[in-house]
């Protein structure tokens, strides 16, 4: 915690009286989305580097990923003077390749199957000596993710839940480890689009389940758990509440429109799932991670 | 302003490294977007209503306005236990009129000209004894809107310039008023769209001048100066900066997309004048009043 701190935002917790009285309970929004490249992936990222030795950072580090978690390893290498490659699959959206470069990550393309992209990070691990930082599935970025948690309790300390997005579940694992270890009595809750719920489902039948497909605004939350956040996850996380596309859209509208917060469609699943189940937060203190705030203004859902 | 306080929110102050960068200069924007009712008006409309005799306040409040100060009025009338009448053109989108609504403001609608909507004021102040409160020509509304000012310059309080959009004139002569007595050798600068550039044209010829027509995408300000507010601005005012529509809306999209705050193009107008003179305000510390995130999402300039 005290280490990722001079690298990353302190963000904001911002309430908002409408929304209070909308969902019956006192909401607390971490907005990761005015955190440094637009996401709470830089806290992890930035927290895996740090953790290698001196000869690891010097021969960089290797990802793939096709999102935030591209642009927040490219961005905290960067300020860490730590070479970074990242595979991302030849479709990725222009934009997305613009932002990597923005921040020095130096990017190889390849083929969309996750095997491709496996393949080439291997080859790059191998050419280069590089470290491969996995976006989720990842102690160290899993302990990292945790620090947003760790930041609204040390605000609010008595807070009875904290929900957020389940996707890749390393956010979702950072958070339930801390709310666990530092929370008082605090619950960790997650939210996740019943279009991608291989969580529920895993939690269900106790392993790991995939996506067959994945239809949902939410596209943070299409991964799959991994091998080293799903027993996290399974141990600490009290219950995943799952939602509909409609009620993703019409949190997502609440929050722009009533907050004046620009947050992507994954950072509306943790309302969406408390407004779904009201009467189980009703009067009780919520803390909501507002995963991002990384949108195309040009594709939105209104 | 400690009377005002119970009645507001003291919004947050937002940096960008980003748009220090861009911008070469500190900016310090108050988010007046996060205020009650999503605008500064607010401010002003509260103080507006605080000033009135006990008699005054039970007979009510009138305005005409189809924007945000008819909603402003309507919600600290509403706080503050008086009646308020809302003349709106006939032709203001259902929107506006269901927000006035919420904030049980009673409508009465009428032609849209200026001269229609003052009869129908005027109507209504015979018949009930409500005061007419004009949202920017009001010494009580400009002394109002100047608490965003003050607010900033608490915090802190040796800024360089303070810049603000220009409308109707109430926002920047509160804005100049608090620059210049509380201010450090602060200056006030205004923002206008070339497009309804009457303030800039005012300052030049020493009289009030109008629009012809005021196609600008920063719909908040196509209203021109009074005579309660012209004098201020024309002693008070360092400069008036005019802005293109192109310039208003890259300066919008780097606050949509930057700061991730949702903010109405009026409020793009100070940055975008601020990246016009760059040169003017190199390694200053420089106030930005966003004025407001009251906008349709559905029909966005991106």
């Amino acid at each position: 915690m005290e280490r990722v701190k001079p690298h990353i935002h302190r963000t904001p917790i911002l309430t908002s009286g409408l929304l209070n009285q909308i969902s019956e309970c006192e909401l607390y929004f971490k907005c990761e989305n005015f955190q440094k490249m637009g996401a709470f992936k830089m806290r992890g990222a930035t927290n895996a580097i740090l953790n290698l030795s001196v000869e690891k950072k010097q021969k960089g580090v290797v990802t793939h990923s096709s999102g935030n978690f591209a642009q927040a390893l490219s961005l905290s290498a960067k300020n860490l003077n730590v070479p970074a490659y990242i595979v991302m699959p030849d479709s990725a959206p222009e934009v997305k390749k613009a932002a990597v470069r923005t921040y020095d990550g130096k990017i190889t393309e390849c083929p969309s199957t996750l095997k491709d992209r496996e393949e080439t990070a291997s080859k790059i691990q191998e050419e280069t000596g590089a470290t491969f930082i996995h976006p989720s599935n990842n102690l160290d970025v899993i302990l990292g993710q945790g620090t947003a948690a760790m930041e609204l309790l040390e605000d609010y300390p008595d807070l009875d839940y904290v929900v957020c997005p389940v996707g890749g579940g390393g956010l979702i694992a950072g958070t339930a480890l801390t709310v666990k270890y530092f929370g008082n009595n605090c619950k960790c809750i997650g939210g996740e689009p019943m279009e991608a719920d291989d969580a529920w489902r895993s939690l269900k039948s106790g392993k790991i389940e995939t996506n067959e497909s994945a239809n949902t605004m939410a596209d943070g939350l299409k991964t799959q758990l991994g091998d080293q956040n799903f027993p996290i996850i399974l141990k600490h996380v009290d219950k995943i509440i799952r939602v509909t596309e409609t009620e993703i859209k019409e949190s997502l509208r609440l929050i722009w429109e009533r907050m004046k917060i620009i947050v992507e469609p994954s950072s509306a699943v943790p309302l969406a799932a408390i407004l779904k189940e009201k009467e189980n937060f009703k009067n009780k203190k919520v803390g909501i991670i507002i995963s991002g705030g990384n949108v195309d203004l040009s594709k939105l859902p209104f």
